[in-house]
């Protein structure tokens, strides 16, 4: 399927407007002017780039339900749908970002909003799971903070796209535990498996985390039920969470994920971009540490992230 | 603007791809696979209908994104808008559906699901504010049930296409009181100013109502905000609503306009149809009533509206 599938069974030069040869000229006529009307109202918005975007909302909304023919019924489902994503939506659960997420619209806004510029690292879904004020780490530190998991060590180099170390960036880290849970899901205040720590003067970074592991987006709400009706898998490939800011550079919010993870080709949010698959290596249990931490014979991984920041407003 | 609107800036032969030349080859390759991505996460999806709906509205919510370019600030209004539209609405205020009225989304299902059909009466949109189980009311009773307002009297026959009268006819009918609110906004259990009565042998029917006059729709949550901050007025024109039902027949939603009402070229909810305007014909105080009931003196209006329904599945 291409893209030129906007707009199927359309009419030369009225893209948009159904072509379906049982439909009168009349009836066109009166579902156009519907669109056409609404588009007028907006006539009197006194802030330009708000009048684009909603109008530019009216008409694809419009030629959806034309093109679709769009039952009574199925708006009803679709506004009972909505009622019940807004219900289950509170301070801790997101559902409408886990909609959009499923549906492919953050992805294409990341998209939309990330362009590809030289070396710069591909940017991926932010998720509903970050959370503000994550605890500060040190170089070498751990973002369990008590969350369960295989240790694993990841470094890297924060630099720009000419190669140059940036000391100082910002990088806020985040994950689920193995069993598949982000604090925000423990149903208690706790914070665990987050942590934020800076670049240092050459640019480069190191840290204990957990190897990440697949999860589950919840569906146990509209959304999961959505994905279960079309044959979808809610899996999310396993991945660690990433945002790095620093002065005068686009902030990058991406993941990075693991080579072999039979769920790289499904992720239910679409997130996976090639570039962001990563080697981690296994260590049996008893490989020394690379900051000599004891791991009381317990297993680990160790993965390497190289980020590459673009500059601010390319 | 005219619906060819519907793929401004689109390369020929790849409607929906931006053909903004800033955009590289390789950024539209970028976005172009998010969409074609979420499109084959729907291929096992075992119901045809449910694939085709989700598959369109990726195609055309991914459309939206990429043509207003829209901003990661944007979209979080988004997410913002629809969260707080999901906590307003409960079983007495229904915000989804009010944001649908005002993008015309309603109307336009209104206009794809009411085929135009010889000289069936036009329909227009359903509202928030009908509710099930309205109380029964003979020929001449009043639907006011203590809501206040001028009296009218409203009479007409129900016919099919081929203009034979329909005996039985199920007639809904509700309307605002002349504060503008709906008996479900007033706080309490009250019903009022709705019923339901049929059509008699001749399918003819006649009762009391309200003049109708113009209202808000409720502008106290985000979707007024959204029309305020469009410049765009929350007013509807003054109407009754009708929802009228027959074995065999298409059911029929709509409403009746005030001729002369300043408000019939703004309506908040494109509800307004030529066809649905009718003349209310104000009766000074002391005019004799059609079936003689007192009036103590007050004033009252008349209104005939002959309702024609096309055949179920037309
Ligand atoms: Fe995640
Ligand atoms: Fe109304």
């Amino acid at each position: 399927m291409t893209d030129s599938a906007d707009v199927p069974g359309t009419l030369a030069g009225e893209p948009g407007i159904s072509a379906e040869p049982r439909i009168s000229a009349e009836q066109r006529e009166r579902e156009a002017e519907v669109t056409e009307q609404v588009l007028r109202s907006f006539a009197d918005c006194a802030e330009p780039r708000l009048r684009e975007v909603m109008q530019a909302l009216v008409r694809h909304v419009h030629a959806f339900v034309r093109e679709v023919r769009l039952t009574e019924d199925e708006w009803n489902r679709g506004i009972d749908f909505l009622t019940r994503t807004g219900h289950i939506t509170d301070d801790r659960r997101q559902e409408f970002i886990l909609l959009s997420d499923v549906l492919g619209v953050s992805m294409q806004t990341v998209a939309v909003n990330n362009e590809a510029y030289g070396e710069a690292t591909e940017a991926t879904v932010f998720g509903p799971f970050f959370v503000e004020n994550s605890p500060e780490i040190e170089h070498g530190g751990d973002l369990a903070f008590g969350a369960v998991g295989e240790p694993c060590w990841v470094e890297g180099c924060v630099t720009d796209t000419d190669g140059s170390p940036l000391a100082g960036a910002r990088i806020e880290v985040w994950e689920a535990d193995e069993d598949g849970f982000y604090d925000t899901q423990y149903g208690d205040e706790r914070t665990a498996a987050r942590a934020h720590l800076s670049s240092d003067a050459d640019g480069r970074f190191r840290f204990w985390a957990l190897t990440p592991t697949p999860y589950p987006i919840p569906h146990d709400g509209p959304v999961g039920q959505l994905l279960a009706a079309t044959g979808r898998s809610p899996m999310r490939a396993s991945h660690l969470h990433f945002m790095v800011s620093a002065p005068g550079r686009r902030t990058l919010v991406t993941h990075i994920f693991v080579r072999g993870d039979a769920l790289l080709a499904s992720d239910a949010v679409f997130g996976v971009k090639e570039s962001l698959i990563k080697d981690f290596h296994a260590q049996p249990p008893g490989t020394p540490t690379p900051d000599g931490r004891d791991l009381a014979g317990r297993g680990w991984s160790r993965v390497r992230f190289d980020i590459v920041l673009a500059p601010d407003g390319a």
